[in-house]
Formats: C-alpha cells, sequence, structure tokens
C-alpha cells in the first residue's frame, strides 16, 4: 500500500499539472485507471480515454487552475480532498469548488477517480 | 431521486444532530444504511449497528461538534462534504477535519457513509 506521504504528493502533482501538463498528468494514472468526472456521468477507462477527457476539459476554457484546499484526507489507498477550480475563457473568468475521491495502487498511482461538482456550482469570480 | 436540496438538507441535520440528538441522527439514516468510519475500518450496517458505533463515539468525549466547510458537493444521489470536528473531553480540545462521502435513497435518506480521517489528523484546537 502506498503510504500518506505519497498519495500526498500524487494529489498536489495531479492539481499541479492539470493547468498545463497532459503528459505529467497522465503519468500520475494506473494503465487501467478510471475517471468519473462529474460522478454520474460516463467512466473514461484506461490513459487514451482519460487523455480524451483532458482535451474536452482543456477545450472548454483557456485556462484551469486547481487549488487543493487544507481538505486532504488520506485513509489506507484512498483519499479524498477538496479544491478549488478557476477556469478563464476570453475574459471570464468562473470559479467552482470540487471534491475528488480517489483509490492509488502500492505506488502511488491513481487507479480511480470520482469528481463531485455540478455545473449550477460555477460562478464568476475576481 | 432525491434532489440536491433535499441531499443537502440531511448533511446539515447529520452535523447538527451529530452533537446530542442520537434519535435524531439515526432517524436520518435508510434502515438497511452502512457507515464506515473511517474508511479502512469494518463496516456498520442497520441501525442498531449504526447506534452502536454513535454510542462509541460519543463515548470519546464529552461533546463533539461537526461544522460543514464550504465544500459540500452534491452529484446526484451522491453527495461528498468537507468538515471540522471539536472534540472537548475533560479540559482539553481537539480538532481534525473530516469528508464524507455517502449516497441517499429517493427519500432522502442517508445509504451509506464513508469517512475520510485519520487519528493522526487530530490536533488541540481552541
Amino acid at each position: 500500500m502506498a503510504d500518506a506521504a505519497t498519495i500526498r504528493t500524487t494529489i498536489d502533482a495531479y492539481c499541479a499539472a492539470f493547468t498545463a501538463d497532459r503528459d505529467g498528468w497522465l503519468a500520475l494514472f494506473a494503465d487501467d485507471a478510471t475517471v468519473e468526472d462529474p460522478v454520474g456521468t460516463d467512466v473514461h477507462r484506461g490513459k487514451e480515454a482519460i487523455g480524451a477527457f483532458w482535451d474536452v476539459s482543456h477545450g472548454m476554457a483557456d485556462e484551469i487552475v486547481l487549488t487543493p484546499s487544507r481538505y486532504v484526507k488520506v485513509a489506507g489507498n484512498e483519499a479524498a480532498f477538496a479544491m478549488d477550480a478557476r477556469m478563464q475563457a476570453g475574459d471570464d473568468v468562473n470559479g467552482m469548488s470540487i471534491i475528488d475521491v480517489m483509490t492509488f495502487d502500492d505506488a502511488g498511482r491513481i487507479t480511480s477517480q470520482r469528481a463531485f461538482w455540478d455545473f449550477t456550482d460555477l460562478g464568476p469570480v475576481d
């Protein structure tokens, strides 16, 4: 089992890389990982599908910045963490909060990701 | 499916009732609900087992107060939310943060609860 420090490192890298490092972000996932983002939508399985999810997400904004909150909770090989997303599209800047729930393999790579958010949460931010 | 407002009402009641309203808190759960608190420990199934979990939790402190954070995220019939727990035992006051992940039935009752936290998170607070 990955230790909590390793899992926290993956979480920090997940948020940091999401802005502009597609390869670095995908490298954080196990080969057969799943992404359900948001919860209730189709599950993306494997790096090709997860990479396509990245492309769709980044097609919706010029820049996306994920900032982890102080709520980063690790329990065994699972974790839940809250973050704030800031999305810039032209002159429009919107934000919302998200809670991700993840499982990890022994190397600390993400084996599953489920993201709790709703488009109705999205609103203008500075 | 319960709507998001109903689920948010259950979450607020869950936090508020946990301090001192055992019956009101148990009434928020479906009959065959499960509680895994913290994640990775034995699952409590059904109201009798969940009531026993309440008793053990409250045996560890004179008073427990759960304060929801601004991270309360509903997705379909599921939700994740971050909160701060404050536990007073005699003159000692300790706190930690928690993220709960829950599923709900059509009436907005909790069908499963999984709580992400670790005793190493616990520390003195004012």
